[in-house]
This record gives C-alpha cells, structure tokens and sequence, in this order.
C-alpha cells in the first residue's frame, strides 16, 4: 500500500477547501492512500475528494474515540495525544502536501523537513526546505513524479 | 470501517502463532480491519491470517519509518514513539483480542481497560476485567457477538 | 539527582494514602527526587509527604496545562497526552514503588518491567516481576539498597 | 516553582552557544527552573549557564535513560518518543526563549503558538507570532516583564 499525508489548516478557506478536494479525488485515481489529521478543513476535502474516487482514507485523531472524524475517514487511527500526534500523521505518509495551515500545519512541516521527507507546499507556511508549488496541476505533476507515475 | 485489535508477544510459541493466524482469517472473513503493533509473533501471524483472506492489516508501528513491519502489513503508521505506540493500538480496535504476551501486551491489555474496550484474553495474563477464553471458537463466537454478525 | 518513580491509584483508600505519605517522607530525606503522575491519591500523598521533609516533587501532567495537579507538585511536565503520559513517569525514576492502583497503574508497572526497573509492589497488582513487599519498613529498607544508602 | 523552555539547535554556533549561556546565568539569577531538550547546543549551554549560578535545570529526553543528556541536566525526564517529546518542552515552560534552530526549534516554536505561549525570538525562524528581539538584554528585559521581576 503507498501512502501519502496531507496536512492543511482545519478552517480551510473555499479555495483551500476546493484544491484538497480535487487534491483527494487525483491521489485516490493514483492509488494512494490517504492519511491526514481527520477532522475539518482541509482534511475534510481531501478525504471526502478520494472517497468519491473510490479510495482509502485515515485519520490519525486527537482524542481516544475519534468521535471528531470527518465523515470521510475510512480508518480511525485513536492516539489520545491531542495534538501531539502530528508527527505521526507526516512519518505515516511516503511523501507529505500541505495546503495553507496554520500553526498545527507548521508543526507537521518542521516533523515532515525533520524526517527528511519531500514536502509540496500550497499557499502555505515560507518554510526553506519546502517545495512550494503554485497549482493543483504542478502538485499532481510532481506526485506522479515521486511515486513513478507516468503522466 | 469495522476494526479490532490483536495483541501478544512478539515471541508467540507455535499454538499461540496458530491460534493468531487462524483467528486472523476469521476476522478477515467478517470483513473486520485488523489493527497490531505490526511486529512478529502474534501480530505477525494475525496479519498473515488476514491477509490469506484479503482482509486489511494495520500495523502502529515503534519507529519512523516502519522498517520492521513483518512482511503482511497493508498500511503502516509510523510513531517513532517505541512502545509509547501502544495504547494507539488498542485505542484504535473496537474491541481487543489478547494472546498469550508479555509485558507490552499487559501494557496493551491495561490502556483497553482504562478506556473500557472489551478485552477477549486467550491464555494471557490473569488481569481481572479480561474475559478469558479457552479456545478459539469461544472467540470467534464473542467476536461475532460483539460486532452483531448472526452466527 | 536521584529520581524514584512512585505510582498508584488516583483514588487512594485510607490506608495506601498513609502509606504514600509516609513513604514521601522517606524518600525526602533520603534526598531523592520523586516523579509521579501528579494527581490525586497515592500521588497527591507521596508530593504531600515528600514536601513536608523538603523533598523535590515532580508531576507528568495529562494536559497541556497542569491545572489538574495537585498542590504538592512542584514542577509540572506537561504532556497534553491524557494517559498515552504513563511510560514518561516510571521511564524517570531510576526505580519504582506502587502502592495499590487501578489499570492506570497495571499500564505503569507493565513499562516499568519493560524497561528492566526494579517495582516494588505494596498490595499492588500480582504482576511476575514486581518484588511484592508487605510493610512499609520492608520497602524503605529495599530502597535504601537500591540507592546505596546504610541503614 | 516557575519555569522557562529555552529551545534551539542542537548544532548551535558559537554565537548562539554564547547568547544561550549567559541567558542561562540570568534565568538562574530570576530563580526559573530551565526546561530544555536536554541535549547539545543551546540545551546545553542554557544548562551550563543555569548550573553556574546555581539553577535548576531539567531535560526532555528523546530516549527512555536519558543517555544523551548534557552534563549539566539536573533532572532527567525519560520520554523514550524521539522528537514527539518537542511538545512537552514547551508545554512545560511558562514562556519560551528560541535561539537560532533547525527543524526540531520550528516543530517546538509550532507547538508553543498552538498552545497559546510568549515566545521570543532570538535570530531563530521568521515565524509570525514570535517575538522577534536582537539582543540578550532585550531578551531578558522581557522575560523579567513577563514574571513580574522589576528590572
């Protein structure tokens, strides 16, 4: 199974919202599963993106239950740390995108740049380290390219 | 999704590698997604089972990476958090099934009771709370209880 | 500094509060440092004990903030990870003591023996492993040991 | 007792070594208990500094014995998670002092804003939030403002 992490604020504004949907519906038509933070915003879209496609969808969750799921998330990973466990969403996912974000997102880059992952950035944090990407194509473009995908 | 949690020693003796294995068939066959500590042993043999059976595995992994999933985990949730990893286990399975184990097991075995999971214990250690089971078809019977599969 | 690790319930009967606070007492003068989880219970009356005789306090904290600490904690470690916080506590004390408990403290004793701790148990559960000790005297001799001190 | 988290890199420079130390030696003097990561760098030299006018100083450590500790950590907080222990650096700080910093000062400069916390800025990462100040003395100003020490 190849996994890729997408991290992105939880208040997404309409276009974050927008690009991460469409964002879910290209990583599930590639196969990939998707593992985010599960709740709103951005983790909403590109989950509820890849369902419509058919594909799979995680969510590492804040509290022990995962009652604050999205109605997209296939699986609810339970870690009970708060947001302690934004680590484990980016060291979950072969490669990582985010999508604006605020401080959570922040704090998912620096694990992702630590962890020495490929992290594509859209309108997000000005982190060095970061590929930042000015379009949804240019994103997908360079996906396929990291998981050997033939465009 | 439908989940549940295996757990046991890394170092199953040979029943306890078979009774994993074969329960992980079952649990495959009612369509359950399994959830381990993605190592060897019983966890290894649980997900073996499961996947003869085209089930989904889910291994919570101790490291960043996943390098020492045994070779039947689907997906791999990276914690870098060693054996912090789990009470994510049994945070994540509806309910727990206990084979055989030590210490990290009654680790296991104690956050599913804090967080009051159902707990099957299959010759594990004597903890008041778990319902021991003495064979396999006792536990796939309570299995099926629990999840309201007729039997 | 020297760091001892003592545990138990939150919910302490009459009798293991006497106990904790006795044994906070010792350990103060034996100039030991004691890490807890911060709480109520058997906590609370180690800090409380510790404190009478000068001693250092330390809660790891389940939240983010240690408002839940109670007021013989000198210096809190703030986890934000609820009960994921258990390892953290017997992993900082060079040994353990448990006085009682509920599965929080099962969760506790069980990390301890993973990491290879001594765990002295006063009517704690009857874990393999922990050094199962009936009087008070019995385990501040044994502690005495650990640490090197003469009787 | 009042604490402090002091986070920087690991590899800090010789300017950064020297600002961290000398802040170490005020934070004594202000009777704050200096909580860090532990390690090399600015860890150390905040530790070092602290020692020198008698502080107490407290390490987060990424392993489960704390090992890597510098010489001048007091007291050892075990957590065995790697870098997901960033977060209870800051957490348990009242305020935060960054100097310079690579990706693990980032996730930590993250985590202080999400968790609501004063953090100054000392040539570290161009975060808005941070408090950006050019010097030790502001930095100490500032820090004596924010416990309530006249100047």
């Amino acid at each position: 199974m190849r996994t890729i992490a997408v991290i992105g604020s939880s208040q997404a504004n309409a276009e974050e919202y927008a690009v991460a949907y469409q964002l879910g519906k290209e990583l599930a038509r590639l196969g990939l599963t998707v593992v985010c933070g599960g709740r709103t915003g951005v983790m909403e879209a590109v989950c509820k993106g890849a369902k419509e496609e058919g594909g799979l969808t995680v969510g590492i969750m804040p509290s022990y239950d995962g009652h604050e799921a999205n109605p997209y998330v296939d699986l609810k990973i339970n870690t009970g740390m708060n947001w302690n466990r934004n680590p484990i969403v980016v060291a979950s996912g072969e490669m990582v995108v985010a999508i604006g974000g605020s401080y959570g997102t922040l704090s998912e880059i620096a694990y992702a740049l630590i962890l020495g992952k490929l992290v594509l950035g859209y309108k997000t944090h000005p982190v060095e380290g970061v590929e930042h990407l000015d379009s949804l194509d240019e994103i997908i473009k360079r996906v396929k390219n990291f998981y050997g995908v033939k465009a």
